[in-house]
């Protein structure tokens, strides 16, 4: 196995694992494969064959609907036959290891697993072990696992500034809030650093960013109002409402006044920067309504890429 | 927006929410496209390609198993592509809004939302939303929402009617039970009285009837011998278990000998009149399982006429 | 109705309920059947149009995530619509009959049940209505019933059998467990005796045999080894993990010390024995892992071949 068990000895992508690591040609490639199906969602027959009679696994270990669905409407699109199978309130393992369950789901003829998982690592777990069985056909969708990595959610996010900024190479990109918590957060300054952007700032309190973020390459902002100016992107992170109950944070409205994005912190940057948010939103914590529906937002484009962005993963892998 | 949010410029049928004001040609176009479509059920393949490549999901804010079967069924006989998210037992919307999580299911490329919710009005909400978007394109079924309307169930008892009685203007027709609670009674009393009944009539405990019945039209009894005497239809309203443990009950004993559908009361009726129920039914409680089971009920064909009614609604709404 | 309600008047298979009772040229009919579904799997798309148009209900008022995808996967790659009733979660029934849930199904035109349920015979009972009520055109298949069997557990346990031994009627095979609570315990000794196996031998504690189960005619053995002696199939039981609360069994270790198989048992059988598992395993408890995945296990193709003789079951009923 060598360093990077998501490509094949060709270099070509057998799974999607993480965005650590990926050579930009397959980060560029994903996002070129892509830009064809944003417009089968246009046509009125949202649909290709492209994995027609393949077997798809959401294999959800833990709840999430919407990434869930996300995913079965990319694989419907593709005509995959999809298994939805939601671990987290099934009996399914009744007490069998995870690697025991995924064993029986390939014996049943899967062709690709959709995985989200509270462990990190999970999803490499499994893709390791289909090499170790000689079941490399399979492939290995990381939807989400610890706080690891949710690398789909990067690439739809790299998706969205190409589209509306054309060239990564000239940007100054923001990344607000709950950095240390954010599998998604990994996953976009990979991205970034990997597809050229120059300056990556994260903006956030000391108790929610990483105590080592400046070794992944960027600039650390403890003052919301500085770390703003002049940027090209604002990517806000969602405040996971459980982190509210500790000791980390005082109470959401001192956090909304600090971290919130308003429209007087978002004219610091420049005038036709994007606001992105990975959802859900927290209306009044993270975000004021006001920029979440304003012109600069493109948090429901992000939406719609995703759908193109996962149909692009998926018929990559399905075409080893 | 019109007065009518449920109806295009043009006066074609742009969203199904409620029966309440919907012109008889609309009502009977429904009923008339609903007629192939229960040859399809007939056929060896029981499929047409009217909604191929469509994204329709069900959107449940409310469990209701067997209401989002028939609209699976329904959807799925029309080949398209079904996306069913139970709202109500998922961590979907993690605290966001209503409007929030309908955009984004939007923003996935939905065409179609049917939508059950427990606060009346969910489903208007919904399409004033999309609306004042511009996203008309967009069509909403409601599938039941508070006490307010369940409008595919009152167009399948309109086409159970009609297929019995073939012509509504000579007809008179009971409703019994619980009116109060029930959104499928306020369905049905609007629908009859556009397609002309002369008579309609509501039978239960004074408890059970909203204070103001009288104003939409039809005659009230609270003798149940009474009021079924020369009826050609008795509705049967379900009777929620949980009014039984408050105070406007007594015990369902008592309810059944005063309330429910024996054959001696049945025989006061029309001898060809015909028993419906929405179901579930509760035997022995609001109808007696002679009655349930006998000659004059056609409450298994009303679940198949169920069918076909919510592919002639779906094919309508598709077809703009 | 004739003593054996899933065969027609023909003799053709008309539901699958069980396989007690179930003529041998049937058994072999299915597992003939099922081989070339085998290939299926095997090809680019998995799909043939046998059962296009059919609406497949998956009815389970007893959760198993595990069997319900089985049945979902082989009526998908033969094309039905397959519609996933969760009873056991939801609230579908409100209280409504078994029978009046099924009436309902019926009339939303379903063609086949695939039924589970905690009681014993409750398919019988679906299957008995649905003649009674002159509706034989759709068709039952048992997915498990209480205590009492499951016939494609069994018949997929066989087609394992038959694939790697060729002949039945050399063999000495070898039932390891918990008989007594094993719903797959009894499908097995049925078609095993069927199939002409001359010689069927039950290993465990008294406390998991049934009292009378040497009059179906099994040899019954107390101490495994002695039991295991010269067997070339080796069919071990999951342990329910529920059973190790009561009083009947001493803690897992003791369990697994006298009544797991280890290599140093199985050494005793036949060099070339199979053992096989219905899963989910309990490594450790009755399973040692060195024998679940060593080279006399056959468990994971058991779960393959399960899909096929799923698809010759359904494809078979659907035929008539």
């Amino acid at each position: 196995m060598t360093n990077n068990p998501q490509l094949t000895a060709n270099g070509e992508l057998a799974h999607l694992l993480t965005l650590e690591g990926l050579p930009r040609e397959i980060l560029s490639a994903i996002l070129d494969t892509a830009a064809p199906f944003t417009e089968v969602a246009e046509r009125e027959v949202k649909k290709v064959p492209l994995l027609r009679g393949k077997s798809v696994f959401n294999v959800f270990f833990e709840n999430s609907t919407r990434t869930r669905t996300t995913f079965e409407i990319a694989a419907k699109r593709l005509s995959a036959d999809v298994i939805n199978l939601n671990v987290a309130t099934s009996s399914t393992t009744k007490g069998e290891t995870l690697l025991d369950t995924v064993d029986n789901l390939c014996a049943m003829g899967a062709d690709m697993f959709v995985m989200r998982h509270a462990s990190s690592g999970a999803p490499y777990l499994l893709a390791q072990h289909l090499r170790n069985t000689r079941r490399d056909h399979i492939a290995v969708v990381n939807a989400g696992d610890g706080r690891h990595a949710h690398p789909t959610q990067g690439l739809l996010d790299m998706y969205t500034i190409r589209h509306y900024k054309k060239d990564f190479t000239g940007l100054t990109v923001a990344i607000v809030g709950d950095v240390l918590h954010s599998r998604v957060a990994r996953s976009e300054i990979f991205a970034l650093k990997t597809l050229g952007v120059p300056e990556v700032r994260v903006i956030g309190p000391k108790t929610l960013l990483p105590t080592d973020v400046e070794k992944m390459g960027v600039r650390v902002f403890h003052d919301m109002r500085e770390g703003l100016r002049g940027v090209d992107v604002v990517m806000m992170l969602r405040l996971q409402n459980e982190r509210m109950q500790g000791a980390l944070l005082p109470s959401s409205q001192e956090y909304f006044k600090v971290w919130g994005l308003t429209a007087d912190k978002l004219a610091l940057a420049q005038p036709d920067a994007i606001v992105m948010h990975p959802g859900p939103m927290n209306r009044g914590i993270e975000i004021d309504s006001a920029v979440a529906d304003g012109g600069n937002a493109v948090i429901l484009p992000q939406v719609t890429f995703g759908i193109a962005v996962r149909m692009a993963v998926m018929s990559m892998l399905a075409r080893r």
